[in-house]
């Protein structure tokens, strides 16, 4: 008891909504005092946080698959947290959770925000805390259900995959293989790339910072693109558009080089391809497949235990105080596998 | 036999590729002699010539969902027509029959083209002449497979056409009315917005031309958009993708705005809103269905006969020489009904 009363919770909250790329005026560190849980709520002490594409889209006003982070409000995140103070039989002190942690040190929640938050328990011999945040949480989810539903994959198709390296990526390109397709991923950089072809085992890697994206899939997609799952859109997106292959998936999972932009969102001008090729381009949000989630992260995890999945985060140890700099870098690409803020020792 | 030796067959040739809209010198008149038809084939003299958007498509060099029509080639057409000399079971003197006749005023085949034209009886009970390039040819069964395979309606949903008037467009949006849905035109002109409403019993239908295609989505869609058949693309594409339903289905039949483009084609800057509503954006190319074309035109032909489903096309009668002015309708917006060009007296 007197342990919550002895802590500071240090806070990241939105202070204004940024045009372009985020400042650290947009920016606002607060602390706050630590109360006991209400009856039913629980105190989360934060470890870990997922730094994701997702969160910038999260600061614009408008509507959007989830309303948008209030201003003053502190920024939204999920994160692996462990359970400091319970009254709430589904949570024991000491136990690992998952949830909507927010940018912050300590998360509470009454009864009714543990739902809201997605609150949830996790098991470690399943996978570590920040695998937790990566294949076994929201982006494996998302490669999981964009792959497997939305693109319908079938043995010795070709799936391209943009953000290879990123954790969407990683996740869809090595379910891919399993899933017994030929795997052509797109990243920047050569280290990325020979990463997800040596260490992911993908089938080739195209340096979109090294030469034209064109190029590599005419030499690495022989028999065109059958699916294409899309994490970043402008330019890579119109080329790959013109690679598909008749009654070929495209996976819109979102748009990183756009969510920046000043100016409108580059549409894809290669669009008539889906006429040409009878070809679909369908959106995903993870959210939709939430009674599923138990399933995917149960074969998730059996491949992980069996090596023919690997993860790679990229594991900044900077307190919720690097929180606005941190997230930079998943825009400027400099972030290598999943990112993720380490906010506490555990 | 004398009769055949008597004719004198005026066609119409490309005689170059078009930059932009096409002009009178991409085209080129000539005249054959009309010989008998082999064994296994046919001779038809040509009644009517339907003119369509795609022809724009199939007039440019490059892959496509099927091949340009060469330099110096008699133009692509589909058509109705007479046989007027055969030596095919299959094809009796004086029978009409449907197919890719060419813009010209006689079409010989050999039993090989007869295949390739897709050569068909057609049966003048099931229908005119006219309705035969119109609901029960290529722009009937465009509509009833995109709209019903591609677009799956649900009674109660709301449905959006463009080009409300146009060929397509109205079997579109009186099928979609027959299987429970409400139903909004996009049109050019007070005439056809008050014609598809009028005559063809669609609830609303907005005037592109008189106002803001945005607001008359906002009067008339109070439910939003579930699916939309787009045959326009461009502004009006744009416009619609920010009023759809979650799931909605965008089917995406043309471009009829982009064809005459001279600069790139304008990408759908707004094809994001496909992710936050988990919808799908997808084409439709009629070919595909091509065994399925007789149960489709059986149940067409049955709403025709029974009232619940009108027609209209724009038949000018000005014979093969009048097929380059003709076609340039279609891009302005001239033309009212399906377009069809009148060869000769039946």
């Amino acid at each position: 008891m007197s342990t919550l009363a002895s802590l500071a919770n240090h806070q990241v909250r939105l202070a204004s909504r940024p045009t372009g790329q985020p400042t650290r005026e947009n920016w606002e560190f607060t602390t706050e005092p630590v109360a006991e849980p209400a009856d039913g709520g629980v105190v989360v002490k934060t470890l870990y946080l997922s730094l994701d594409p997702a969160m910038r889209g999260w600061m614009n006003e408008g509507k959007s698959y989830i309303p948008p982070v209030g201003i003053g409000e502190v920024m939204r995140a999920g994160g692996v947290g462990r359970v400091l103070a319970s009254k709430n039989d589904q949570f024991a002190v000491g136990s690992h959770v998952m949830g909507s942690l927010g940018v912050q040190e300590v998360a509470s929640f009454s009864a009714d925000q543990i739902k809201r938050a997605g609150l949830a328990r996790i098991d470690l011999r399943a996978g570590s805390e920040t695998q937790w945040l990566n294949v076994l949480g929201m982006p494996g989810m998302t490669g999981y259900f964009g792959l497997l539903d939305v693109g319908q994959p079938r043995p010795g198709e070709t799936v391209v995959v943009s953000g290879a390296a990123g954790a969407v990526g990683q996740t869809v390109g090595q379910l891919a293989k399993i899933k017994g397709c030929r795997v052509v991923g797109i990243a920047g950089g050569r280290a990325k790339c020979d990463w997800v072809v040596s260490e992911l085992g993908f089938d080739a890697c195209i340096d979109y910072k090294a030469g034209a994206v064109k190029d590599g899939l005419k030499e690495h997609c022989p028999q065109g693109v059958d699916i294409y799952f899309d994490n970043v859109g402008g330019e890579i997106l119109d080329t790959v558009l013109t690679r598909i292959n008749r009654k070929a998936r495209i996976i819109i999972c979102g748009a990183i080089s756009q969510y920046n932009n000043t100016t409108p969102v580059q549409g894809p001008k290669n669009y008539l391809s889906l006429l040409v090729n009878r070809a679909r381009m369908e959106g995903i949000v993870v959210f939709d497949y939430a009674d599923r989630y138990p399933l995917a992260v149960a074969e998730l995890a059996g491949y992980l235990k069996d090596g023919r999945m690997k993860s790679k985060e990229d594991v900044v140890d900077g307190g919720v105080q690097a929180f606005p700099e941190t997230l930079l870098k998943l825009f400027t690409g400099e972030n290598f596998g999943k990112l993720v803020l380490k906010v506490a020792q555990d």
